[in-house]
């Protein structure tokens, strides 16, 4: 049976999944698009279906990948065209998203990391914990750690930014107390960043595992916060801004601790 | 005179600058905001107004730039509040927006360089190329090459992204071929990216200046375009993905090669 009507009771409380307060409500969260779908099945991450759109769906593999999970006991929602295109955020959808169950991970429940993991407090920008779950996958991290109030993880600017690194990253909410009491227990280095940091990052010394801890784009780590910190570094500014971009100011730190 | 209509000649002529289309046309482009506005001007950007809307207008230091602008000649647009808004993409306006020329230098203006500049062929995404220009400025590079079919460094996106980096830093616009010859006879290095480079970022000896050259965000580089660079590097990745987000390896290599 294929769902024509957008106002379908599920599908509308799959299009509400856009917004965050009802991904927070109903713990469910949508992934669009045949790569981002196939590289959630093969991290294994918890789906409850797949949403298939057949007028929409060209592609032979996604027709494959969708086979295997049928017959593996997946269940699959078949939709027009029309109704996909109402839940998706894409300009040119492909006929193929997955609703996945959003799952944290608790501090304690962290295996231990040959490199570490990046923390970052009270980010805002989607996009921006998208690409830094994408560089933590690419530099050897194994998760991030949300500290007080940040983005959603689950946004669909989020997932499209992690390029499935959200399904193979750890991702940790918590607060700044848990974290510091944790790290101090566990006997991990707390690396911070700043303009303020007293050490160059390519002459400091990182011994790991640590968590390296990046504050918001507008106001970075707190005096506070810093204070906690077992290392401070800065990257050095030659031009007339005053700071990078935070996805980059990460993808550099997180570099040059695996170096 | 406060212009209040929003079907005013001068405003429709404005407002199309959203589109690239009308960029490319009036060769003009819209900054927001009373920070970019403000680096615009002591960048020396070459700027034909400013617009002003009274009623948005609350910041102090915004009125003395406004102030001081119109003192040494420089002409302002006074505007409604609704047509402000309707000429900006930001939620919160701010009230302050100015009109820039777009001027792009050539490959024989570009001025000596102590590190080099950063070519990217084919870039698609505006944000990405905003905030490679706010990397190049932190990094000490000198500009920024587009080759080929790329996105707009004036889209407002990259405005934004670039932080100010877009009044400080020279763009230039030209061919493969074009940059190539130039690099050959001015003894310039070009450096190339690609997860098939031979050599691992970290291990290469980087001779500056140099040209720093990435790919789009979908294909990279081509065979070609590989084969005429002087060294191709490679960032390892240690995870599921291929590759990193563009503006993130673009930092990553380029704060490898200021080292």
């Amino acid at each position: 049976m294929i769902i024509t009507s957008l106002a379908n009771p599920t599908i509308k409380a799959l299009r509400a999944l856009k917004q965050r307060k009802a991904r927070d409500e109903q713990r469910r969260y949508l992934i669009e698009g045949i790569r981002p779908v196939t590289e959630a099945i093969q991290c294994g991450a918890p789906l409850e279906m797949l949403i298939v759109a057949p007028d929409l769906l060209s592609s032979a593999f996604a027709h494959d990948v969708i086979t295997t999970y049928a017959a593996e006991g997946g269940k699959i929602l078949t939709v027009s065209a029309a109704v996909f295109t109402s839940l998706t955020e894409k300009e040119h959808p492909q006929g193929l998203a997955a609703v996945g169950y959003i799952r944290y991970t608790t501090l304690s429940e962290l295996p231990p990391a040959a490199v570490g993991w990046v923390a970052l407090v009270e980010v805002a920008d989607p996009g921006n914990l998208g690409t830094i779950l994408r560089t933590a996958d690419g530099a050897g991290f194994s998760g991030v750690i949300l500290v007080g109030t940040t983005t959603d993880p689950f946004d669909p600017a989020a997932v499209r930014a992690s390029m499935g690194a959200l399904f193979s990253q750890h991702i940790v909410r918590t607060t700044w107390n848990d974290l510091l009491a944790w790290c101090r227990q566990q006997q991990i280095a707390l690396v911070g960043s700043s303009d303020r940091g007293a050490c160059d990052y390519r002459t400091a010394h990182y011994s790991r595992p640590l968590v390296l801890v990046l504050g918001s784009e507008r106001h970075g780590l707190s005096d506070e916060q810093l204070a906690d910190c077992d290392l401070v570094v800065r990257i050095p500014m030659r031009g007339r801004s005053d700071s990078l971009n935070l996805a980059v100011a990460a993808g550099i730190l997180m570099y040059e601790i695996t170096r």
